[in-house]
């Protein structure tokens, strides 16, 4: 790995998502100094987009007290698929008129360092496998249940992209192909299955149907601005038809890993993303049961199944790791 | 890679089945000298069926006129859950009591030379990476649809085990969740929609439910002793309750396909096995257009799917190459 000059020793790592940009100013050896936080705003435009990044960037160098000219160079992870050699966001669903954005070459001409793009999936295992697990285990699957669910994977103690730079799009893995519709069009994906979305409209729909629950006392009728949080809430405050939509989910969770594991042979699968993170306990232990289950004998000798405790920092971290690999 | 001796250099490859037992005897180059094949009869017991694997590979050096002084190695392709390190057969399911056998110690001990054994499906791809693409892509899935489905992954060049050797396990990928029941307990398997035993279920309940097929003026009533073959004989003289089984069929497969594209981008995805073999023609049409239109946007760009020419002779060329590479 080459090492930054003593002039530009520092690394930024940006986490681009629907709603908002996150970035974090990180030493040399990946210590956090300084972050900054602004909202996306993608229905102004790409550009307008592009220049928040940049703002976001500058804001978070700023916040440790150092220039521009300190940073060796950005990475960035972008939510959807990525072009990583040209830089380019060739497709990113939740951003509006994000198809083939140069989002590199842009960048890199307004600020005048390196700037390297990957999916925030990708990234996110990336950060976690570095600064959680200390880069210990040779293989790893990480599943992010958040609005989608995103997944990345480290081979032979690397990230691995595959062919097309898209490997790890396990959101997209078909697990009940006569299910819900999903937003790329198929039946059953696994994000239409067990993402905070598809927990959303299950919740809805119940609801429509007469089912009773805290959150419409907590959040109206409309169930208006629902958050993973909210969740939480009502199934500690003893919730049962929350709860039992979550168990449902969770064992969905469970066969998503119980497939990854089949076909990946994974040292550690690692769970993070916002819906994990909001309930941990309720879900982890079914998952792990379910995914014990349903995996062929043999397969699941050893492998740890783990929730990340790094939450959003995974996404920076990562990014920064990224720019750290690939600066020359 | 090592190179073998000069007193010893060529290499057994076998190929052990549910059914039966091939050997090849190849060189150092991976040319195949002679062959011999054998019934595995496993209801005899396992120390019977190992008799016969080194009675089929003494059968194929003979018939290549050499001794068994001459070769360096034998590598073995089982139907099961290997540990590799061991060479222990963790579990066979279509074979009797086959749980936990030394095959490796046992066969050393009886041959004298040293044995390597692999996952029957993982030694296929590698046979297939190295005799027919030559080596050339770095990422390659192999898909073999017969009784059951197997597979097995190229990475970065080489075959990609996983942490328990277990990678590739993807006949156990669950694609329908509340599908049918497949014989590892779980519902919905690749395997339990489109494996040959699948296609036989489909069709004997399909009979019973009144539908004709030429198959029962073919076989009798009963189906007996059905075949792939039979299947294209059927459709290639028109039978349209069959052309829409495989259809069907063709389309789980696409939907694999794309789950694994998706998961793993590879550069070729290569399709094998009795069933696609015997309907070449009627498959892989299907199973391409379904995948591409499964797949996530630029995930397929580049990449080729494509039906292995290697037939039976995957598994033995493979096993040659498993033995190649470990010989010390």
């Amino acid at each position: 790995m080459p090492e930054a000059s003593s002039k530009a020793d520092y690394l930024v790592g940006v986490d681009l998502g629907g709603t908002k940009i996150l970035a974090g100013l990180f030493s040399n050896s990946l210590e956090c100094i300084g972050t900054a936080k602004l909202s996306t705003k993608s229905q102004r435009g790409v550009p307008a987009v592009i220049d928040r990044i940049e703002r976001c960037i500058r804001d978070a160098i700023d916040e440790a007290d150092l220039s521009l000219k300190q940073v060796s160079g950005v990475g960035i992870g972008a939510p959807g698929a990525v072009d990583f050699d040209s830089g380019t966001v060739i497709f990113a669903p939740n951003m509006e008129g994000w198809k083939d954005v140069p989002l590199k070459k842009d960048l890199e001409k307004q600020l005048g360092i390196p700037v390297f793009v990957e999916n925030d999936a990708n990234i996110a295992v990336l950060g976690v496998h570095v600064a959680e697990l200390k880069s210990k285990p040779k293989s790893v699957v990480g599943i992010f249940v958040g609005t989608g669910i995103g997944g990345g994977v480290i081979i032979n103690g690397e990230l691995y992209s595959g062919f097309n730079h898209t490997a790890g799009e396990i959101g997209h893995m078909v697990i009940d192909v006569n299910g819900p519709k999903c937003g790329c069009g198929n039946r059953g994906c696994f994000e239409a299955v067990a993402s905070r979305t598809a927990i959303f409209q299950r919740i809805k729909a119940g609801v429509k149907d007469g089912e009773k629950t805290l959150l419409t006392e907590m959040l109206g009728d409309g169930l208006e601005d629902m958050r993973s949080g909210d969740l939480r809430k009502a199934i500690r405050r003893g919730d049962k038809f929350v709860s039992k939509i979550i168990e449902q989910v969770a064992e969905y969770v469970g066969i998503g890993v119980s497939n990854l594991v089949n076909i990946l042979g994974p040292e550690v699968v690692v769970l993070g993303g916002g819906v994990v993170e909001a309930l941990p306990d309720e879900m982890m232990g079914i998952i792990t049961k379910t995914a014990k289950d349903h995996a062929m004998p043999g397969t699941m000798k050893g492998v740890e199944i783990v929730a990340s405790k790094l939450g959003d920092s995974a996404g920076i971290t990562g990014a920064a790791v990224l720019a750290k690999k690939n600066v020359k």
